[in-house]
């Protein structure tokens, strides 16, 4: 199991060792600071940011708890660590379709997530579950309305699981499964860890844009100044928060978004001058799901430049890594790219606010 | 905001400093290890304990994502940080109703949870989110079944979230909402942040036992003995725990639990010899709901102490603590209960295993 036989951080030890060999063939001088061993963090804590309040007449069909009354909902789970002496700028970790804030801890074979290893490199760290997701709460007014007989079961949340059968394609472990792909970095022995960490996604019972998206602006602006990582489902929304107000929004890093802004459609002021990172792993060309995607924010990026803006798409075999899957941050060769992505945000972005 | 514009830390000094003048009343020697300031963990990570998978048709009514394939559920989210040098048993921190692990986080009023307190003296902490609630996956395969009209609406799922009125007498603020009792150390300036960790709860959906309980053995197990603290509806749970396998469990501290065993019906031969600790807070008796709980309480300890227990059930007025309510771990005396509760296990428990 994970973290408890043998110490975690001891574990990632060939991988941050790997880590320092590619730093010092990208240039950067900073693998001294990232190592296995105590981890000693200046402050720590959870907190939920936006929410607003419903009430309903169908919170339960249970003797013991009233029907009626209200509930928060729409509101962000966020988990946070400071590193001490905190030099670069906050990051908001954003998980994408079926997941919650799990996606960027302890990897499904028990080595250290983007979570602690940003910590490390002195950036504080903020996790969200989005909203309706996770420790994010969810209602269940309509499905006791539809239970007590006060709506039609049409009137049901199109709330969905993703089954590991149709996922594998989509995580890109390879074409169909349980087949991988050659080189495959996932820690596919480790599999039955990560269909744990799939709970049930509400998005499509939510409004355009996300709920996620307006709070995420209130969480930049109170950070005073954030990267905001998404990934996969979560992709557009950073581009969605930035349309809508770019105060205390940094920088924007996509990873493997499933959605990048429609230059055809959407208006690309919002992003002049800000460093945008769309960042995809391997096999892309060769999955029908992630190929037109990859195109599509190609579009974006091109388009994005043309309007005086600051944005990248990388491929990981561009700069020589190779055999990931859409999972990258938990993917074995994580903390490469977690290594790399520090020596990004750190050209492009000047240091705390 | 919690933990952000004042840090979370200087802000528990005051508690902190309550809790040493406590701690000197009591006898114990430690308050000194208790301070704010930075915190060196020797590790820390997440991963699931348990789970079985199901295969279903019914996952998704959505074109995007395929209605058939397997899923796994029953598992349960774990969060853990170990101290440098832990000294002492592991503990399990396992919440309550309509909650999820985020109860024994920062405080809503941003103090330090009981999940850093517990760190900082020594325990390693794991922090979990009950099965199918927050982190651990649910399934919707019910909901999407009537959905589809493959199933009657009577088959959905008896899901429920407590509306903040009725649920403001169960967790004692007062006897009605929104009155609060005299003196009560609830954070109720900062109730707003408290009614967002509310999550929809499947309990009611699930077997009895909970799937949680034999989860909780496998962890008792892994982790080579724990004591395992409940809060509320899971305050059953250990001890179920216990009946079903005494291997792993050093102790068992149940915090306001809404059910002890029945010595009419239960076995007492599990709980022989094994340190029990049944803590409430104030107003018990003053509450309708409670004042039940308690006495049958009392009757189990009772008896199970004829048979040859160790069990104890204090009151928190009994020994000189105020005006809690049932969220005693979030109350503003929280970390002098946690302090309590601290030399509570080290005379009762013996140490690392």
């Amino acid at each position: 199991m994970a973290g408890l036989s043998v110490p975690a951080l001891s574990r990632a030890w060939p991988a941050l060792r790997a880590a320092t060999v590619l730093l010092l063939l990208s240039g950067s001088a900073e693998a001294a600071d990232v190592s296995p061993g105590p981890l000693t963090i200046a402050e720590q804590g959870s907190f939920f940011v936006g929410g607003r309040d419903v009430q309903s007449d169908t919170l339960s069909t249970l003797p013991a708890y009233a029907p009626s009354g209200t509930i928060s909902v729409d509101q962000i789970y966020v988990h946070y660590q400071l590193p001490v002496g905190a030099h670069r700028p906050p990051l908001v970790l954003i998980h994408g379709c079926c997941l919650t804030g799990k996606t960027w801890e302890t990897t499904p074979d028990g080595r250290m997530g983007w979570d602690e290893f940003f910590v490390r490199r002195g950036f504080p760290t903020y996790v969200i579950d989005q909203a309706w997701r996770g420790r994010s709460a969810a209602s269940p007014a309509q499905i006791d309305a539809v239970k007590m007989g006060r709506a039609e079961p049409d009137a049901l949340p199109p709330v969905f699981s993703a089954g590991r059968e149709p996922a594998w394609a989509i995580f890109r472990f390879g074409p169909e499964y349980p087949k991988a792909f050659p080189g495959m970095q996932f820690p596919l022995e480790a599999q039955s860890e990560f269909w744990k960490q799939m709970v049930p996604d509400w998005s499509a019972a939510l409004p355009v844009p996300n709920p996620t998206v307006p709070v995420l602006s209130e969480l930049a602006k109170r950070l005073k100044g954030a990267v905001l990582v998404s990934h996969s489902q979560s992709g557009i929304y950073p581009f969605q928060t930035a349309a809508l107000d770019r105060t205390g929004i940094r920088a924007i890093v996509a990873i493997e978004p499933a959605a990048c802004p429609d230059p055809a459609k959407d208006d690309l002021a919002p992003f002049k001058d800000l460093p945008i990172l769309v960042l995809f792993g391997d096999y892309v060309e060769a999955s029908p799901r992630w190929a037109p995607r990859l195109k599509q924010c190609r579009g974006f990026v091109a388009a994005a430049n043309a309007a005086g803006g600051r944005a990248e798409l990388i491929l990981l075999p561009e700069i020589g890594i190779h055999g990931n899957s859409h999972m990258l941050m938990q993917d074995k060769n994580s903390l490469d790219i977690a290594d790399w992505l520090s020596g990004w945000i750190e050209k492009r972005v000047s240091g705390r606010s």
